[in-house]
């Protein structure tokens, strides 16, 4: 939870003036969100959302995340939707930041999800990665297979003090994971941080997915095990299979999976296992003095890595593949 | 900025059941307030703030604050006003937390207060205490002169790593201020605390107070030198003569001083210095590893408290009194 960066009134109602969207009334920092600052903008028009970028999201890439969501929204994904100036621009600059206003998304995301709801996610998911075919724009994962040694190389020397061997687990699993890793599977635009507080729900409804500043062109499947361990663990570190079923069937009632995606799944998600690990523990490792933002404890993933590691087949992940 | 406590979609559901504030869209915690747990919650009947009481404040002084708040909307203070549930009731608990739904207020804080905000928080000061004297609750201000030598205690041989003699200046002032401190000024409901972020403006006009979760019966006018110590001080800790002015010839023409409080004026605004050098100190030492807010720098109102120490004269703040 952090606003990095504060805004003055005065700055603000200057900045909006460029927008067509009313007259501020209200603003108030957002204690969500870890790489950006967010802001509720209440105006004469309603609630809107105000995202500054700090320095983790580079500045290059914005223009993808802003054109994404705009292709998503066309298609009838809801997302936020980046409002236009009065100028047709969606990015502009505000407290020495890139800023953008996005539409205010009603929905909340849900801490202790059912298997209704990662039904309900597959489902959405599928659907977000038909909607991004056609996407023209491509982003490299620098968080995936390429990127994994790099992190590990930065924090293998301390890895120790997070738990006893993990230094060694971690070594061998990016072997495993260089050599073994699929290249051939389908591509897209993936989310690549679909965890529960990026997916709004009301009541039992899923109302919109938020938070794409790690989309990416990437395998496809490669998203949907992100979610398995995101969402089909329970709080003991437990799989839960009813959830794992929901969230696979659902998906590929969707988008159902070639015979490959089905056989490389537990590689893959061995592979979003490792990716969270390794960025949990520079985070863990390099938490600066005074952090507005608490860091998540590494060691949650080395738990399903484990999982992961001992799956013998995609059926032990809930559902019978075709 | 902080929310210490989260809250569970469909626990808040539950909780707003008892209301009868439409059907819940949309909640987000706010990254603001020091003391306690705020989020925005936007339902189909507007924006609301959900506050949870954190341990800091006392839950036996919550039916004070929020009559408070109930008294003073009744005499035109724009301030929240808390929202009764089906049973009339303005306290409930949520999240194993006293809680309290209140109205939403529109407006911003000003970062850099002009002497017309100044002179506008003087008004609405004056409106407040004016508003405030047929209030039949009392509560005890726990950081005034009588509180000061146990905070001063509890810090004191640690006062040096903030600045040197710091301990020295903060007990020779204290015995000064114990021998010295007014009792007989005229005495009321003060809010304590109200720095520019507890003071809303829409434009130049002051649009509503907020933040009354210091707020006691004490010397009125020791409520007006807290005003002057947060908002007529620049950045470079120099005393603004002209905003000074401002605040206190427009909180006298809405309520004029006795003779004995334009006397006792840099008295109360020594002692609303050492209360803040004294909360911030102890705030600055104890601050505990991975905290969610940082603490503000003591120092500023060891600066303030020179300054007053060397006012010959009311007059010095920049007003003949009358």
């Amino acid at each position: 939870m952090a606003v990095y960066t504060d805004v003055a009134a005065e700055d603000l109602a200057r900045f909006l003036a460029g927008y067509e969207i009313g007259e501020l009334l209200a603003y108030k920092g957002i204690a969500e969100g870890v790489e950006n600052s967010n802001f509720l903008v209440h105006t004469s028009r309603g609630n809107f959302i105000l995202t500054l970028y700090e320095r983790r999201v580079a500045e290059g890439d914005l223009p993808f995340f802003l054109a994404l969501m705009e292709h998503l929204a066309r298609r009838d994904i809801t997302c936020p939707q980046p409002v236009k100036n009065k100028v047709g621009k969606t990015l502009g600059k505000l407290a020495g930041r890139p800023a953008a206003i996005v539409t205010f998304l009603d929905g909340m995301w849900i801490r202790r999800p059912t298997a209704a709801h990662c039904a309900a996610l597959g489902e959405a998911l599928a659907r977000l990665h038909l909607a991004g075919r056609d996407f023209s724009m491509r982003r490299e994962n620098a968080l995936s297979v390429a990127g994994w040694r790099q992190l590990h190389e930065g924090c293998r020397e301390r890895a120790h003090k997070v738990e006893r061997n993990l230094e060694a687990v971690v070594a061998a699993e990016l072997d495993v994971l260089e050599r073994e890793w699929p290249n051939g599977l389908p591509q897209g635009v993936i989310h690549a941080d679909l965890f529960p507080d990026n997916v709004f729900f009301l009541g039992d409804k899923l109302s919109g997915l938020i938070d794409f500043y790690f989309a990416c062109t990437d395998t496809l499947a490669y998203d949907v095990v992100i979610c398995l361990n995101a969402w089909c663990f329970e709080s003991d570190h437990s799989y839960n299979v009813t959830k794992g079923r929901a969230l696979l069937a659902s998906y590929v009632k969707t988008r159902p999976f070639s015979s490959q995606e089905w056989e490389k799944l537990p590689l893959l998600a061995r592979g979003a296992a490792l990716r969270f690990l390794l960025t949990r523990l520079v985070d863990w490792l390099d938490v600066p003095q005074g952090a507005l933002v608490r860091p998540k404890d590494p060691r949650e993933y080395a738990r399903k890595l484990r999982f992961h590691q001992k799956v013998k087949s995609p059926r032990d992940y809930g559902v019978i593949e075709p």
